[in-house]
């Protein structure tokens, strides 16, 4: 408790406080077998900072996360999933429960959730007999396309990791998924993942913002007063 | 120089005194485009163990790895590979090289290695416009039957993760693949993967040793004695 009070001081007086917030952080995984699957290069760092700024700004978090070995930021309460389906489920019941973020007021969709699984996941280790395979697969549960659909639905973020055509991708998600906000970035090689610093641009329907290079932490931040920004502005509205 | 006297006290007395051993550890991940790929559940934890151990029994060790999360073995000199492709081609540099482990004695194949690979990478990160998509796969590079034709081959050990009749995929990969011996376990929900307790049989050409659940670093230091054993039985022979 003493610890909280220290590390997590603005509880009372932040920009997010009294309200909830559910984050999605890392990569999902979708099985081929028992042993492979298919997931992405995201390392869940910027969700996990996201997820601490959003606390030290006052709000109850929780962070749903998919397979990443980062610890649990104080004071924020984690779900681990692996799936998109089960990052999906457990978004709804975050939102549905009665819990500290039930009926929550933002949604920060940090996570890259995998756009395709498998149409069947094989139920014992394929065995490399032949000399090519085939892997169909159909798309994945949209969690923020279905959220974005739920009658009550919360202040929506979302995040785009682009290697080409960063703001019209962007731009275009926001639109196509009805989102209130998206937070873009370039990646690649030695750009975003598996790094601790990034930079970011912060799109909504009639303005952007520029989060220029920095630590996650730091980004996170300014995230963070960005979304309490334009959630009062709205809900001033 | 006093930790390493301290922590690495049998440099001079082990069972592997004075050997060059290679252990390659962790899975590989094979790229689908810039942002995603198709990797297995291997955490790494036994090669590591193993890798650990084998210089805890006085060989010299480079250990091989894909990408995890573990910190280097104290005396242990780790390079750090992505794909099946860099990881066959750091085993021969390490093999044919002048360093350490150059001409080496052994060679633990600890890694899950991935066995496709996709025929062509995509350049950019595949965008999600169709409901279904397929990935073409080949056959990855195999390390351990490269290894094995090599006119000068060190000992080959191998590891069999299986879901079902673990003993004879085992046997046959023994004999497939030319190998001195492999170490087999079954894998599965609640078994091997991400655990840091296992248990192992270990096969050779005639005869087999069952190691019993225990630890990953007691399995490893128990599956080193019996390397060192059928080392030395064959060296002598």
């Amino acid at each position: 408790l003493i610890a909280e009070e220290v590390f997590v001081p603005r509880r009372e007086s932040g920009v997010l406080r009294g309200l909830r917030v559910v984050v999605t952080a890392g990569p999902t995984r979708e099985k081929i077998d028992p042993v492979r699957f298919i997931s992405n290069r995201s390392s869940g760092k910027m969700g996990y900072a996201v997820a601490a700024a959003a606390r030290e700004a006052g709000a109850d978090v929780m962070l749903i996360s998919g397979p990443v070995q980062i610890p649990v930021p104080l004071g924020v309460e984690r779900l681990e999933v692996e799936s998109a389906e089960q990052m999906l489920a457990a978004v709804q019941t975050a939102l549905a429960g009665s819990g500290a973020v039930g009926n929550a007021d933002i949604l920060i969709a940090a996570a890259a959730v995998s756009d395709y699984r498998m149409i069947e996941i094989a139920p014992q280790k394929i065995k490399k007999t032949s000399d090519t395979m085939t892997l169909a697969l159909m798309r994945a549960p949209d969690v923020l396309g279905t959220v974005s659909r739920l009658p009550s639905r919360p202040f929506l973020v979302g995040f785009a990791a682009e290697t080409e055509h960063v703001e019209r991708n962007a731009l275009a998600k926001l639109a196509g998924k009805n989102l209130d906000m998206i937070a873009a970035n370039r990646v690649g090689e030695g750009l975003a993942f598996d790094r601790d610093d990034n930079a970011l641009t912060v799109y909504w329907r009639d303005g952007k913002r520029e989060l220029a290079f920095n630590s996650k932490a730091a980004l996170a931040r300014q995230l963070v007063e960005v979304i309490a920004e334009r959630f009062h502005a709205r809900a001033g509205a």
